[in-house]
């Protein structure tokens, strides 16, 4: 398998908005946090807390405090790794620079054994890996190891790389070689060990991956008994709640996706990757079981996962209540992670179509068009004076901050669209899957000697042509393309005619000897559609959702006189979707519907009238850019 | 002004059964619940607690635990005025025996200097008033002052009477004598103080009511100066959240009910209280203020107040979810004390019909048919797989359990329910006031020289008859009867002609010397009504709930084929309400609907298929009798 992401660049209008907005704007923007250098932004601390381990670990003292979260560390290796995928898409050698000084700073804040933490190393040097369910060494650990990769990925550039190894084989080490017990409480570093493994080929890394998935929750008392031996907590988790850390059963036999959502879904990520790696069908079967569960019975419509803050996690099958979900945004970049996996394992529409609903709806709602606020929660409606407000709602906010004390999801975004080439593309011998509509340049010289170029302009363009630049006179190959489940028509054209191909799980193969003059052109049905959600799902019963392509959409105050909530939808009323400049430009939708007549009382036993109206929706993730405001995704039907 | 409890003995079907099961059932299995009893319930220790406390007294030393809430005192004193009020009804020798010697154990346990509260005396002896906010003493002593006027006016014996004027007087020395600063954290005592006033004629206990309602939130630090200074904590409430506990401004300044809904309505039943005694002005006002709060923005359809349960509290106007409502027993009582102080500041029927909303569905609706088991919670959807198991709907169990460990809500039930007579009436100068319609007869021989007789089947029948025994030839009165809101045309008779009345603030006054003959025959409107929520209420747009007179109604999955979310209630269809012998004898209604085919998807753009059905409703109150049910009131519109 292939990883495509240096294959392939952006240069279509909708993402490569966002690539240059990562790199002109968020990187920047997040460099100057972890600097502390925004004003009015939370503390951040993270790059001052490595000078500080440098410090203890070169002059062994350090007088001054450790400040953030436990995981501070990883708000760096993410923000690291965002940086290194812009300095693969345009050179800067002012922030290579920054970015090697960063390094510089981690490998002097790394002991002799490899160990590497910040927080432990500066504030509670005694404590190491007594406290794997809280202290989340093994996960900053993990995006520190993703870090490594993709900057050797991307500069060339092995310092940092080395250091990570070093790090990993300490782990090993232990956890291996001296098979000390344990697992992480926050899985991230089984997935980073197989970035590890498949960048550098040490088959080490892939076995330590499989050790901690393998042993997960076979001893489901471990962090218990961790607890009562060493006697410490950062947050006071109840080690009891098993499910909340997914270690309640052997991986293996879990069959209901549970507990902290971003933990669950970098945990399937990493079972899921090691299936891949090792073919192991029993590893695969949970992975497709867990799948079935998320997708089918506990995700939003926009792909959002998490419907409580409190655990900030799974609930029970069809509870997804709208106003106070927490849909973190970190938890739909993990569960695009998981379907990323779940397409190398096998080549299904329904994986590509959730990867696709969670990136243009729940991550691209996760910041601000501007790039500089983010959210962290991501609500399905939004009620100014309750939402934020609310003892209930205090978690859903309706604007974006600056940046979070715990500052996981911003920097989480940064690196998700800066590497969309990985989760566009995919390739498998002579065949190329297209997963992703995104228009850019793929570079097959390699290995299918040409290129595969893509004009699009999606998500609001109907159409996508592929042509193809072969180095001599042809490529031989097979394009595979995904037909979205949402376009109920999608006609697959070749050079105008309709094309020969064959489908399989909701992919079309064309095989040709591709030319310069070939065109492979698809249009999809990119009408309104009305969503309907199972009746299973109390808050949204008698409701209706509106999609567009790949874009779930909703209704904002600013649009509709200020006052959604007496909004409702005309049933088969009429639906008009054009162009507009609003929001960096979108296709917005009017749809036939009516409001309901403001009543004094707060019951009434008179029916209050209804005025036919226009209501206007734009698409979800532009939402909360004008202000607070008043949102709902799910309109009542009258 | 009379209270009228005394004067009225219930004679009908409805409340009938109800006093009856507070006599046979309640109080008796109260009683075995507080003695530890009752196999299956949570212990309750608390007369043993009594008894412990009376150890410590008497031979300065007691070797056992204090078990329970530190306020678990209060549990004793409500079941103790329930009992009182059956023994007003009927005599029972046995019963009243076992009262006398749990009177006797609460004397023992009282101090020399009149203190009395078991969990300090057995436990915590020198922390004594160190934590108003938290450790309920005010609290407790209100309840043992209610239990014991109460105990007075139904049994004549006033040992009890005596002990808590002992603890009245000993708080009044602290308190007004000594000067020391403080106000209880959960009010209570204020109101009780007012009882003990009315009761006593000491005017001691009206100042000591009213400085607790002056000081309130006037420092309103007082509560984090009291953590600092003693620097303990019962459950680790922050101080300064001080909404919570109502002490964030001076009560006069307070506009918005906020905070623990059960502090929040005894608060504003002390201040209306003291309000009716010192016609002070300003603090009726403040009672308004935060009535129309309450009533316009923050009251579920069935009386039922508290949004949330974190903080079992108040949050924000019109913010008032259907699954996760705390909507707690205690609170709707506590409204309906309020409603009945707000009466005597001013007859207006809107206290009244909010007094019988939340009477006859939110509190009758926290005890099971059989008076054995309890809701604390009466959320007004319930969804089985969710309710009482997601993290967020831990408290809305959808099935009564047999005690808690927190156990408020029981005995608060049992000590309502049977002191009707207080909030059916009132009686002012020569004028009768008929708030609520219950059968019985009302004895006014020393007042007004006769009885008056109520005839009805209310709130199933229709028609409420008054009759008039005149000692003498015959009763001159005004008779005032509350027109309900609810009922859109409700026809006064007298003597099978239009009587002659006048209507002032939604009563009627009819005055006559009314004889043996007279008859008043007040006929409602009992059509089943659809209600219509605001639409700023989020949580019930597009819905529609039923109800019929004071009744609120829901439909459960027992009697739908056990799916309700898949019900819509058809716009304008056919409405049918017969009488049924299910649930002990109710009016049953059947109303056109749809049900909602199910979808294999969770997210489908295939509009769901619509069969016609008829969807069966019952009262609210009876819900969750016959086992674990699905239950929605607001149900969507079709």
């Amino acid at each position: 398998m292939n990883d495509m992401l240096k294959k392939f660049t952006v240069t279509d209008k909708f993402f490569g908005y966002y690539e240059a907005l990562i790199k002109d704007t968020v990187v920047p923007y997040q460099e100057k946090v972890l600097n502390d250098q925004i004003e009015g932004a939370e503390k951040s601390h993270a790059i001052e807390n490595f000078r500080l381990a440098a410090k203890v670990i070169e002059t062994e003292k350090c007088d001054e405090a450790f400040y953030g979260m436990i995981f501070q560390d990883s708000d760096v290796a993410k923000w690291l790794e965002a940086a290194a995928y812009t300095l693969l898409m345009h050179s800067d050698e002012e922030l290579e620079k920054r970015c090697d000084e960063v390094i510089d700073l981690i490998g002097r804040a790394q002991h002799q054994d490899g160990y590497l933490n910040t927080y432990f190393t500066v504030k509670e040097p005694d404590k190491r890996w007594t406290n794997l369910e809280e202290a989340h060494e093994l996960y900053c650990a993990g995006h520190m190891m993703e870090a490594a990769v993709t900057y050797a990925e991307c500069t060339g550039k092995t310092k940092l790389l080395d250091i990570m190894c070093r790090m990993a084989d300490h782990i090993y080490e232990r956890f291996i070689e001296d098979e000390v017990p344990g697992y992480p409480g926050h899985p991230e570093v089984e997935l980073a060990l197989m970035r590890l493994y498949r960048f550098t080929k040490n088959e080490k890394y892939k076995r330590l991956a499989q050790h901690f998935i393998d042993v997960r929750g076979v001893d489901s008392d471990y962090f218990i008994k961790e607890s009562e031996c060493y006697n410490w907590t950062v947050w006071g988790n109840d080690c009891n709640n098993k499910e909340y850390t997914q270690n309640h059963l052997p991986v293996r036999e879990q069959t209901k996706a549970v507990g902290h959502a971003v933990r669950a879904v970098y945990l399937y990520t990493g079972m899921a990757d090691v299936a891949v790696e090792t073919s192991d069908e029993s590893l695969k079967k949970a992975c497709e079981t867990l799948w079935e569960n998320i997708t089918k019975c506990r995700m939003y419509v926009t792909g959002a996962i998490g419907s409580a803050y409190e655990g900030e996690a799974f609930t029970k099958d069809y509870h997804l209540p709208n106003d106070t979900a927490y849909a973190e945004t970190c938890a739909a970049i993990g569960l695009i992670f998981f379907a990323r996996k779940m397409i190398d394992l096998e080549k299904n529409n329904e994986y590509a179509d959730i990867m696709e609903r969670a990136l243009y709806n729940c991550v691209l709602a996760g910041m601000q068009l501007d790039g500089t606020k983010f959210f962290y929660v991501n609500p399905l409606e939004s009620i100014p004076g309750i939402s934020g407000e609310a003892v209930t709602h205090r978690h859903a906010l309706p604007q974006r901050p600056k940046w979070f004390t715990c500052a996981c999801c911003p920097p989480n975004v940064a690196r998700l669209l800066s590497s969309m080439g990985r989760y566009a593309w995919s390739e498998e011998g002579n065949t190329v899957y297209s997963h992703l509509f995104i228009g850019g340049t793929l570079d097959l010289t390699d290995t299918l000697h040409g290129k595969i170029k893509v004009e699009t302009s999606y998500p609001y363009g109907n159409q996508v042509r592929y042509r193809f630049e072969p180095n001599d006179e042809s490529m031989d190959l097979t394009l595979a393309i995904r037909l979205p489940l949402w376009s109920e028509n999608t006609s697959i054209m070749l050079d105008e005619k309709k094309a020969n191909y064959e489908i399989r799980n909701g992919y079309v193969y064309l095989t040709k000897a591709f030319t310069q003059e070939d065109m492979v052109t698809v249009t999809f049905d990119m009408n309104v559609k009305r969503i309907f959600a199972s009746s299973k799902i109390t808050a949204d019963s008698g409701k209706v959702a509106f999609s567009r392509g790949p874009l779930i959409y909703c209704a904002e105050g600013i649009d509709n006189a200020g006052d959604v909530f007496s909004l409702r939808a005309k049933k088969d009323g009429e639906i008009e979707a054009y162009s507009s400049e609003k929001l960096n430009g979108i296709v917005e939708i009017k749809i036939d519907g009516y409001k309901v007549s403001e009543s004094k009382l707060i019951y009434s036993t008179v029916r209050p009238e209804v005025q036919p109206c226009k209501i206007t929706l734009i698409p979800y993730y532009t939402w909360g850019n004008r202000g607070i405001n008043q949102m709902r995704v799910w309109l009542p039907e009258e």
